[in-house]
C-alpha cells in the first residue's frame, strides 16, 4: 500500500533519497575542501535523519537550543554544538547535560562567560561568535577588547575550553554577491586565526550558512562548516540559487477541500500553523507561501506549469492554480507543497512521513520546557 | 515564590484576569444583542481556558480542525463547530467522533456534502459558509444554485442536519470601514435567513471575526457570533483598534542574552518558532514582530517608551530598545513580548504559564495526526 493511503490531513512528507543526496553532496564538498561538516540539525531535528547523516561520515552536529541538545544527547554524537549566544539562565541545565555529552556553546560577552565560570562542574567547549557585517549577533570582528575579555574570563575555569571562532554569514540570504560576503568571512576568520593561533594552537574557525556553503567553492583556511537548511532545502534556497526544485527533500501534503474554477483557485487544508508564514515576494507584488507538486506513489513530480499558495491563514491555503492543475484536480485529492522555509515547516509539523510510509521523529524543538 | 523564578527559556505567559475580562466583555455584548456567543477556540486551544469561558455562560465552542474537535470532546460542550470547509478525506473520522459528541461542520460544495451523505451513521449539523466579499472561502451569497444543490444533497441523509449560514467577514482585518463590511454581512445573512426561513424555520446565522465583534454594536438580526482572537487579543488587534495593549492577555517571556548599548539593541532568546513570523509594518518601512512589556511579580506593565522586536530568525529576536529600557536591562533578565498574532504564538508554544505559576494545557492543534 502506498504512503498516499495514509494521508487524510496535512502531513509533512520526506523523500529519503533526495535528503541523502543533499547530505552526500555537502559532505563531499567539505571533504574536497579539507573541512569538517557539522550540520545544523535545527532543520531536521530528527534521530532517524541523524543516522542517515552518519552514513556520510558526520560525527558532530549543531543545534540551536539546549532543549534540542538534550533531545540528541545519548545518540552517539561526538560533540553537540549549541549555536546560539548562550542564555545564562540555562547554565545549570547546561552543566547537567555536560555530564553525559560533549558539548560546546557560543559566547559573545563577558557577563555570560563569568556565569559559566561560576556554574560549570563539567567540561564544555566554547566558540566566540563573530559579527563581520551581518549585524544580528556576535562580537564585532575588530573588537579585540571584548574577544580578549571573554578569553581572559574563561581562563578562570578549567572546565570552559576555547575551541575557536564561529561566524554565521547570514547576509548571504540577502546579498546577491555571495562571493563578496565570503571574501569578508574568509578574511575575518583568517585574521582571527592568525592572531590567536600562537596562544591557542588548536583553535578552529567555522562558518555556517546554507546559501554560502551550497554555492561557494573557496573557503580559504576555514576549518569547519555548519549549514543546516541544505539537508532539506526549500523554495527560499531555490530563489537564492542554492539548489533546484528537484533537490527539495520535503513537501507538505494538503487535502483539496474546494475548487473555484472560474477564479483559478483551489482551497486546501494547509496554512500558517503547518507551513509557517514565511513567504517569497511575487513579481506582481503578491506573495508565494509555497509551490505545488504532484504526489505520486514514489514521491512527487514538479508540474510543467507553476501553481503556488497565494495566501494562507491559520489553517487555510489558497492556491493560484495553473490551467494544467485545474484540468486534473478534484475535491478530496491530495497535493504537495514545497515549503518556503523548511526549517520552520518541520518545526510546525513535528514529524515526517517517509515515501515508504514510515513515521520519522522530530524533536518538537520550540516547545516550552 | 513568583512565577518568574520558573522562567529560564522562552515561555508563554497568560494573565487569567485579563483573559476573563475579555471573555466577560464579549459575553455581555452578545447578551446585550440577543446573540449566542460560540467562541473560536483555535486561539486558546485549552481545557482550562474553556472552563473559564463556561463561567460566562458559554456552552458551545468553535474549532478549526477535526483534530482540535477531538481534543475538546468529552469536556461537556453542548456542541463543537468545526469552522473549516469540510475535508472529505476525514469523513470516517468525523463519523466516529460524532458518536460521542454533538458536532457541526461547514459545507461549501455538493461533492463533500455527498461524501458525508454516504459516510455518516451518526448525526452531524452543518452550516453553509457564505462569501459576501472576503473571497477566501465559501459559497458566493448570490449563488443560490449552489446553496440549493448543497441543501438538496444533504436531504438524502437523515443524519446531516442543516443549521444555518456562517459568514467569516475576514476583511474587517483589512478594511478601515468596519461599518461598511458589517452592512454587507448583516445584509447578506439577513437576506438568506428571510429566503430560507420558511423551509427551515430553525435556521440561524452566525458571523465570526474579532475586529468586527469587538468594535460593532449593531448586528442586525444575526443570531450567533464566533470570534476567537478576542480571548487573548494581540498587537494586530491593537493596531486595528479592537482593544488596548492593556487588554492583551498573553506575553512571551524571553531571556536577554546580549545587549548592544551603542546600537540600542537587545538580543533575546525568542524567535519565529516561538512567536510565528507575523508582523506589523513600521512607519519607516521596518517590521514589528512584537512589543516589549516589563514583567512583574503580578503580571506585566506597559513601558512608557516603546521597544519592539525589529527582526527575528528561527530562535533569535533583536529588540530595538528605548533609552528607558536600555538604562535598566541586564543580561540574564527576562522581558515580556506582546505577540503580533496570539493564535499563532499559542500554537507555536503549546502551553501557557499562569501568573500564579501553573502550567495550562494547549491542544498542539497543528501537529500531524
Amino acid at each position: 500500500m502506498s504512503y498516499l493511503t495514509h494521508i487524510a490531513s496535512p502531513t509533512l512528507l520526506i523523500d529519503e533519497q533526495i535528503c541523502r543526496k543533499n547530505l552526500q553532496k555537502m559532505a563531499e564538498k567539505a571533504k574536497r575542501n579539507g573541512m569538517k561538516l557539522v550540520p545544523h540539525f535545527k532543520t531536521a531535528q530528527s534521530h532517524v535523519i541523524g543516522e542517515w547523516a552518519k552514513d556520510y561520515g558526520i560525527k558532530e552536529i549543531t543545534v540551536s537550543s539546549i532543549k534540542m541538545a538534550e533531545y540528541f544527547c545519548g545518540h552517539g554524537w561526538e560533540n553537540i554544538h549549541i549555536a546560539f549566544p548562550f542564555n545564562p539562565l540555562e547554565a545549570k541545565r547546561l552543566n547537567r547535560l555536560a555530564k553525559n555529552q560533549s558539548l560546546s556553546v557560543q559566547l559573545i560577552n563577558e557577563t555570560t562567560t563569568q556565569t559559566l565560570v561560576d556554574a560549570l562542574e563539567n567540561p564544555v567547549g566554547f566558540f566566540i561568535e563573530i559579527d563581520a557585517g551581518y549585524g544580528r549577533t556576535g562580537v564585532h570582528v575588530s573588537d579585540f577588547g571584548k574577544i580578549e575579555a571573554i578569553l581572559r574570563t574563561a581562563k578562570k575555569s578549567d572546565k570552559l575550553k576555547f575551541r575557536g571562532f564561529y561566524l554565521h554569514a547570514g547576509h548571504t540570504y540577502y546579498e546577491k554577491d555571495k562571493e563578496a560576503v565570503y571574501d569578508q568571512t574568509r578574511a575575518a576568520l583568517g585574521m582571527l586565526k592568525a592572531k590567536y593561533r600562537s596562544e591557542y594552537p588548536k583553535l578552529v574557525t567555522r562558518t555556517g550558512d546554507t546559501p554560502g556553503c551550497a554555492v561557494m567553492e573557496d573557503f580559504g583556511d576555514i576549518d569547519e562548516m555548519g549549514p543546516g537548511n541544505f539537508v532539506f532545502f526549500d523554495m527560499m534556497q531555490v530563489a537564492l540559487g542554492s539548489c533546484t526544485r528537484e533537490e527539495v527533500a520535503v513537501a507538505l501534503a494538503v487535502p483539496v477541500v474546494d475548487i473555484q474554477k472560474e477564479r483559478g483557485e483551489i482551497l486546501v487544508h494547509g496554512g500558517g500553523v503547518h507551513l509557517s508564514k514565511d513567504y517569497l515576494p511575487e513579481p506582481d507584488g503578491g506573495k508565494n507561501f509555497g509551490e505545488v507538486v504532484f504526489l505520486t506513489e514514489t514521491g512527487w513530480t514538479i508540474p510543467k506549469e507553476r501553481s503556488f499558495l497565494k495566501s494562507i491563514s491559520q489553517e487555510h491555503g489558497l492556491i493560484k492554480a495553473s490551467s494544467e492543475l485545474l484540468k486534473s484536480v478534484k475535491i478530496g485529492d491530495v497535493l504537495g507543497i514545497l515549503p518556503i522555509h523548511s526549517c520552520m515547516t518541520a518545526d510546525c509539523m513535528e514529524s515526517y512521513l517517509s515515501i515508504g510510509g514510515e513515521v520519522i521523529d522530530h524533536a518538537e524543538g520550540a516547545r516550552q520546557g
